[in-house]
């Protein structure tokens, strides 16, 4: 097919060569952001005085027209057109004529995809924000309720101490704020535009980019022309910053896999978001934990593509950043469906107070508050953690919980045991005595609820 | 929607669990390899008595009819439907009625899953072998046509030695073809039969795994069930296959854009190949190889992804799995791609011989062969190596190539130099003059050339 | 400093630039392969009357001081000598004189690092592949004694069917057998001499490349001098089978993980190989399976660092080919380091077999059986497989395993239901019936384990 | 070897376990940071009133003790101490006895290690912001010696439009820009307070948190004590802005390989900077770019790396979360010296001012201009580009410049050429006519290497 660019060509390209790098198929998704930048760009260039006001209106109807054809599903969107800015100028053209040819004047399409991938990236972090937020008050609302249900603290995937439900809900809370925090900053970094640079050395038309830039809600122009055209450290960051919300999810997930577990039975989720077995009639399993938990390896797979794609090319744009697209729309799409399923299945999730509860007397979850016991008698910590080691030992051999043991049976382990062991030794005990600044007790959960709301208010009034 | 594995359950799934669980909108892409496999298991269920031939013909029958209106176009595969499988269930059971309920008798969708998995892998597979075989023989012919071309060979992109443009294409047969031996040992080891190993513990019923292996074309049954289920490696492996084909793909690419380039002016794509700019009208881009190379970091991306996913989890099948298929998927279509866009591509290219053999006078390639004039007239070679190197600076502060030195400005650096270091120094000689096994003189070529075509026969005929 | 390659320099490298780009403290590690090449070198040229045999044998018994010399820790292997070869020769030519800097006629680094690299390769290749055989003999040993044991098989981690533990060890025989395949395989392909390729284009001399091959046990020379050196591709094949072998390690380590928690209690690590906590006296924990499975990360992360180096760099040689060292060196130590620590961790590993029989009791693991009984009596399986689901809705409901229903119960349900429904629900009895090849049957684990042995025996033999 | 913490334990571990499990080998570079954390901590236990203060006045000189001996290089650091922490404690306890027991209440490793993490992450991320202002500083010197500098401007690395060289550096300096405000946005979120976290859940004790942060020089303490000491995001932030880092260098790099190549020769590497070759008298090669583009790959295999470790891992603190360390420091340690040899590479770099100005006769660089010529004179941009298509087909045709076109030439393509065409397409008119913001015109440079030192200056004064 011949090309708007082929002036300086003797033959069409080969059709398998327009299927292999048109990017049509997928950059079709930006044709709001495109359309956006071509309205920015034509009414820069009549306030310039590039084209004439006539030329300007006449464009921007002919754009509208696109655009509602391109919503009525009405254009055809083929490989020839090898991508969307293309295909935009194309069906203009076909529109008004002429006037239509005038759009790409003191533009290049290295500057225009730049700018429509800033455009989108914008869209879709706020979208990953929002979701974030919805998340974080279902967590903290459910942390609420839960601020005083016990369960056991595990280190290494072995009892360790005695937690709180709700403190525990609230680490997640803690991750995923900084995760809005890191996509806050990304956004900052990449809200500049390109529009302007040109091929890559700027144009020789009296432009004003500060307009653009204004008109689109960007920042400031970016300021390096060769810059502007082959930068996409904003689409490694922002892969980056998607990654680290998809391991915080998969950390999630493996929990909520191993507390469905009946030897667990800490949760039970919802029926509508569960499945069943083929095979297995008894069946019921936590297949959305375990897909989301997948799909952080995904995620992780499109930034390491990115960051090999961008690596060793030089300057300015070189066609292997087509490459860029399909990660970045792909680890979107996949943030935003695990971020949307976590939250009703959150809200709808079960605990089983009375399972996490019973489970808190298996593993000796209170042995360091003994230690600690001997310790705040003057015994060095590390004697008094070896003296209990004893105990255990001790407790393990007879089958016995610490809170079985009588006076007698711990003072043969120390003198400095006295009565008051035995109710420091009780579970709730334990959990109440971490009290201080961001520990387990239920006063400190309180305090972090309130707290993370007061956060998250400050962060969604944005 | 209630599931046909919703006996125990009390409610539905909600409709964004459907859309976020089910998989066929990707995996209807086995419905070929999952008809096969239901074909083999129905046929073997008849065989041992455990459905009766008549059953077996009305599920055959109705398979088929599946099969056409699948082709046809004529079926919904919505998300309700979770996955190719139950899709083929579904309407198979729609089609004939009661007995389709017993296709999946002895079966589980774990096994059958990974029976299509490992289906799929030998068509493509053997998809990636031919088009590897293709381009090897585009290479060889044109190595061929180049065995007498004189180009400077690099090391460090800087002028190392002469070499022959035929040695050099041939380097690239060497590693395609270790493609192809990479891809038959992958082959060979995935091509076991999962099915009979049931949900993850084999089946009560007295099937026959060696028949069902053998209707499918299986080497043998895999020997123990939980690892039938379970076992990704043979996408890994093959992953990491394709990986390294893209690693050659993305080196000759590299070559490819610098050579395009004027300065260099080796090669000239076709315009078939090539891509203009929407503002500069003197361009030709290299596009496709800038794609490939490109495209290499998303197929590493594709197996950081699957790595990942299956790391660390246990046995036997976790949904987790369910994301192997995507990047598998993805990283086939674009091996095959850009093996197929390279095939014209490598055939339509046109080789500068001038410019080629012009930029043998630049670099002094012939430096090494005058070491080794000196060397063999008895000089410790580190001594050569550094009285030529001396030679270099001098002729290089002269501005003179070692041509154009003469006799007795050679004879000025060591008396060891006679009138044939004229000849020596000849680029054509030094190329003929690397007649060792593998080395870059033409007769070496022209004897490479026919090992290579009698290796890729070989080959071929599988 | 002045280097060896100095002579046409105006002056020296800057020292930082010397511990930059020095290789030395780490590729001293191959010294032996260094070494051993350049005997093989040495024997050739004077085969081929290239040197006399007098300075072969000067050459060679200096080659052999230098390698007491460097084993008795005397050289100083600092970075102004760059890298092993260069300080081979360097330390040579201090010993023997002139005749020292004959070494290297007729060869280049280039070749000498790739021989060097795949003799290395060759080395630790067959170390894994030791540690494998070794790690699955106390795999298979330990699974013949457990070949009675009942334990809830798991998929999606929820309870799935009965199984016997040596029937789960044995599935990570498969994984193991087929990682020594999979190494062997590489070897094989690697196992090819690049040894008188030169530079990157042969060489002058009149060498013979079949002699070295065969003296270093290469298959046969490598057939391009171009790819010869810049191959690398063993070096991405073996990284990529090392996490494969990572893969099914971190599998093993999550069970293990999951097992030693009490509420599953399966395991218990001897306190050899476990650990406790600085500050929680009671605490037991499984380091080592830990350690295993984020060591995973770290292969994939070499894996995937060696393969973004080598993507896109233009033949031959080029330095960034450096970078393959430490990735290779660092990967073949973990997983060297990882399977040594597996195998005593394994064979001190105490199961507990009353928890894994206790265990069975939840979760409704014999369903299946019972819509298998069900379908054998006629009932599509379908149909079968949904009034189980029902009989598990209602056995939850009133807090009853299958095993507590009474007959008249099971006939509410189904009329098919008879009274030897009684038996077939019964845990023992499930197991055994999955007698089909590869299944779960005592009978189907002791077949495996003579099998296992059988091919690990052929393995070994080698 | 019995440790600390084995009270519980029937034996002592294994040493081979010792080997595996142990981190000192490698965390011993912390120890600055874990000296500074126990000083805080030890004082905030007697602010506190937990221990007296004439302990904490022992321990502090006691931990000075350790601090002197372990700068001396006179204590043993062997695997049976495990870790740094344990190490100091021991030590500290061999010096001034019962006491140095006491060092450890309130405090687990689990807290203390996160906390000597995030400090040594801010000494790092300073340093690497301070190469970076350093490199940039030189980068922009340079831009401004070469604002008027012409060379050809690259897409797809084929000649686009003519630029200036400081327009070139400049889009470096751009990318470490952003680079340093990304490390100093993940330096802020990582500079939070763990310690007093404990194990997992808080400690019993009354400790001021915001006591040891503010000692610390921390933000704030951590709000959450499993967050605190589970949560690894800052080190994956920072391999991910590190690798971006890497990125911008490959890329440089890139560019400098090939523009060393005599048929570029834009530039020579300074003799300190370059090596030869082993074999090849005349070779100087560009090993420091070669190898800084390959470190790229190591860089994103840490990346890699870590992001697998922490995927899927349950709360709190999991022994996988030691894997962490290497592959952080390996690319800290990358980093800064790949930072650290492009300052001096840099500054000594030759640029070939003439062979630069040279490469501009060659790609018809202005072609973009003659269609600019057209479009400012009323014809539509389009249909400018294609004429200019058609000239260029016609000056290549004819071996032609289109400096070299008479005006009756231009004039048969299109009667709107005048006579000021031929000044239009002066290589030195096209570069001055790019003056929009951010374009490459040497005013525009002049301006930019201002904004530049002032952003600079800013970050400095921090």
């Amino acid at each position: 097919m011949l090309k708007m660019w082929s002036g300086r060509f003797t033959k069409g390209t080969d059709e398998r060569m327009d299927d292999f790098h048109s990017s049509i198929h997928f950059d079709q998704r930006l044709y709001k952001q495109d359309l956006a930048g071509s309205r920015a760009h034509v009414r820069m260039l009549a306030a310039c005085g590039i084209i004439s006001e006539t030329e300007k209106e006449q464009i921007l109807s002919g754009l509208a027209k696109v655009e509602q054809a391109l919503e009525a599903g009405k254009l055809s969107l083929h490989a020839g057109l090898e991508d969307i800015h293309m295909a935009v100028e194309h069906y203009l053209t076909a529109e008004i004529g002429e006037v239509g040819k005038k759009l790409h004047t003191a533009r290049s399409r290295n500057d225009q995809v730049a700018t429509d991938l800033r455009l989108y990236l914008r869209e879709v972090a706020r979208q990953v924000q929002d979701r974030l937020v919805q998340l974080s008050r279902v967590l903290i609302d459910r942390a609420e309720a839960e601020s005083e249900t016990l369960m056991p603290g595990y280190t290494h995937l072995q009892p360790a101490q005695p937690i709180t439900l709700g403190h525990h809900l609230l680490a997640y809370f803690e991750m995923f704020y900084r995760d809005l925090t890191r996509v806050e900053d990304c956004l900052e970094r990449a809200n500049y535009s390109p529009l302007g640079a040109g091929a890559l050395a700027g144009v020789t038309y009296p432009i004003d980019r500060e307009l653009t830039a204004q008109l689109l809600g960007f920042t400031a122009p970016m300021a390096n022309s060769l810059d502007a055209v082959s930068d996409r450290d904003f689409v490694i960051e922002f892969l980056a910053a998607l990654s680290i919300i998809m391991v915080h999810l998969s950390r999630f997930c493996e929990e909520l896999i191993i507390w469905s577990n009946p030897a667990f039975g800490f949760v039970e989720l919802d029926d509508a978001y569960s499945t069943g077995s083929s095979i297995m009639p008894q069946k019921k399993n936590p297949d959305v934990p375990e897909l989301v938990r997948g799909k952080a390896g995904r995620v992780f797979g499109d930034l390491m593509a990115i960051l090999t794609v961008v690596k060793g090319i030089p300057l300015a744009y070189n066609k292997d950043l087509q490459e860029d697209k399909e990660a970045f729309f792909d680890a979107v799409d996949t943030v935003l469906a695990c971020l949307e399923i976590f939250i009703p299945l959150l809200s709808t999730l079960k605990f089983n107070r009375e399972k996490m509860r019973a489970a808190c007397n298996e593993g000796y979850l209170n042995a360091t508050d003994v230690a600690d016991y001997l310790a705040k008698k003057g015994l060095p910590f590390r004697d008094a953690h070896e003296i209990v080691g004893k105990v255990v030992r001790y407790a393990i051999d007879h089958g016995l919980r610490l809170e079985e043991l009588s006076l007698s049976q711990w003072q043969e382990f120390s003198p400095l045991f006295e009565p008051d062991i035995l109710e420091t030794v009780q579970i709730e005990a334990c959990v109440a005595a971490r009290n201080s600044l961001g520990g387990t007790a239920p006063a400190q959960v309180r305090a972090a609820v309130k707290r993370s709301r007061e956060l998250l208010d400050k962060f969604s009034i944005k």
